[in-house]
């Protein structure tokens, strides 16, 4: 895929991050289709669902797991693939729907591992931008992400899509169609929101981070995607070492490597698992990191040396849609600062076809 | 837990690196009983399998999903407890029996995890090393780790013998006791020739890592639980930024933040995994990083400028066992050439009692 490119490097991810609520409207346009696939997963009565993909399409599944937990009651589980594609091991592969996430839908093992279940009967769902991709040829059912061609490589817009995709198949699995449709478009209103007014703070954000080396991304419950994902763009964009963690596996070892030079970047979201991050943070202030807050309760966070708050959104299963922005917005803003090129990084194609 | 300390920094994490062949050996000493466990599991007639834990304990679990798909064919997943204990939905708890790791048997939502599945009719069984504690208390089956008392707050051989007892439940459920059996008695044998064989090299690797600040460590397969706790062990002994990564999710975006700077660990293990690690590799040398690698085919890996060879396990399913020893002793002698101290890293205690 090529096109037109504005000479400033990181143009393409930048433009992307902006045009995520046009692009999620555009899912929102065919939303009766990918409810509909979520129905055919009901209909399966499956005891669970697997999920799979790789990059920013796992922690797109991380999200999966908690929106068919959330809105259907299923339990959804991120599957390995290399247990059925390398080790032949195929455990019933017949016996549950899967979900595979590929924003190219030439993700090789992924392509196997359809296949396979395909072959075995499962009921099989690509989650793709490219409906014409081998991906989507294997599956049984195409979801498209509906996008649009997505340049830079370090996907933005096809994240989100993922997320809005598996919040609908949910949903239709679990008969709850119509809040989470409109769920999604009120999200859409509000993502345009946050992408204007975080501008300032991620900039601010950036000449603070523009030396650190390494940094902790932590959140809990459907907040662990958006740390992933946070934490995948600051590594792929802005080379620095960002490792995500639950707010309890912090606990349990990483806590003791912080120092005042090892920012950790807390998402807040008022939910259930807020008082995890509260205290998770509180550790972190002790260990005398500095502490950046993000999330709709990125204000309750005490002693954040940054805070880029995000408006709440209509469900709590939906607010990891608008967390990730804070992320996309940094990393972009962090880039220039330090002249590399998030639309371009160094040893990355657009299309993964590494083993 | 205390005990009369020797004076120096770490004297305790070394010496239960070095005890771990005999503590495995204990396990095995009461292997019928895990198998029995295992026997259990497959008489439930259950369509998965479900795990839970953090930290190293999370680690196991993912050891655990490859344990049961390669020798009793059924799918196990590392559950949320996020979902059940902070958000309620239990999806189906009842439906699958649950495996529960906790070396202490007192991370608190891991107990309240296992409560709630007891209660909802599953099967739980709680793998501890701590057969009094409140999970083996609200569990219906325990399985002892009998690793001994373990005094460093980095754990060492409860791991080893969570792999160990993960390896025998697996193996019970799968009718595969015997081999199973056969095969760990001589794994401890391979262990202390390991952490014997490998004391200078790892004072090697330790100084030629005395500065670097992050890390990446890279496997696949059955090796992508010794991955994440080489890195775990490295970020809590040694406070270096070290993150895991399958070889795949290298190549989706971390492999761009690589440089001369930034040393890659690689497990290389002969699996059928193994091309994907060869090829993930290539792409650390083109990257210009330096390269670490060890398992039993790290001298497959090119280019490597270390390189720290176990002897091959009698079966790819039991190398995990092996493979950690490196991560262990390189964390060992790179705290003592720091200056850290790995038996009571900042900011940790032995029972991790976070939220």
């Amino acid at each position: 895929v090529s096109g037109s490119r504005p000479d400033d490097a990181g143009a393409w991810f930048r433009a992307e991050i902006v045009e995520q609520p046009a692009a999620l409207r555009r899912l929102l346009d065919d939303a009766d289709a990918v409810v509909a696939a979520g129905c055919a997963i009901r209909r399966r009565r499956p005891r669970f669902v697997r999920l799979v993909g790789h990059g920013s399409s796992d922690n797109a599944a991380v999200y999966g797991t908690y929106a068919f937990g959330l809105l259907s009651g299923l339990p959804a589980f991120r599957d390995s693939i290399s247990l059925s594609v390398y080790y032949g091991a195929d455990r019933g592969l017949d016996q549950s729907p899967v979900v595979a996430l590929s924003q190219s839908g030439r993700t090789p093992d992924v392509v196997a591992y359809v296949d396979r279940a395909r072959q075995s009967g499962a009921l099989t769902i690509a989650v793709t931008n490219e409906p014409d991709s081998e991906l989507a040829s294997v599956a049984e059912v195409v979801v498209p992400l509906a996008a649009g061609i997505e340049r830079s490589v370090a996907a933005t817009k096809t994240y989100v899509n993922q997320l809005g995709a598996l919040a609908l198949l949910a949903a239709g699995a679990g008969g709850r169609a119509v809040e989470t449709v409109d769920g999604l478009a009120r999200t859409a209103d509000l993502l345009a929101e946050t992408v204007d007014r975080l501008a300032a703070p991620a900039e601010e954000a950036a000449r603070a981070l523009v030396f650190a080396g390494r940094l902790f991304a932590i959140g809990r419950g459907v907040e662990l995607a958006s740390a992933r994902e946070i934490a995948l763009k600051l590594t792929e964009t802005c080379r620095i070492a960002a490792e995500p963690l639950t707010t309890t596996d912090l606990s349990h070892g990483p806590v003791a490597a912080l120092d005042a030079l090892f920012p950790v970047w807390a998402v807040a979201t008022r939910d259930p698992c807020l008082p995890t991050v509260v205290e998770a943070t509180a550790r972190v202030r002790a260990s005398g990191a500095a502490l950046i807050a993000s999330g709709d309760a990125a204000g309750e966070i005490e002693g954040a040396a940054l805070r880029l708050p995000v408006p709440t959104g209509p469900a709590p299963l939906l607010a990891p849609l608008l967390s990730i922005v804070p992320g996309q917005l940094v990393a972009g803003a962090l880039a220039a600062a330090r002249g590399l090129d998030p639309d371009r990084p160094a040893g990355l194609e657009k299309v993964t076809l590494a083993a």
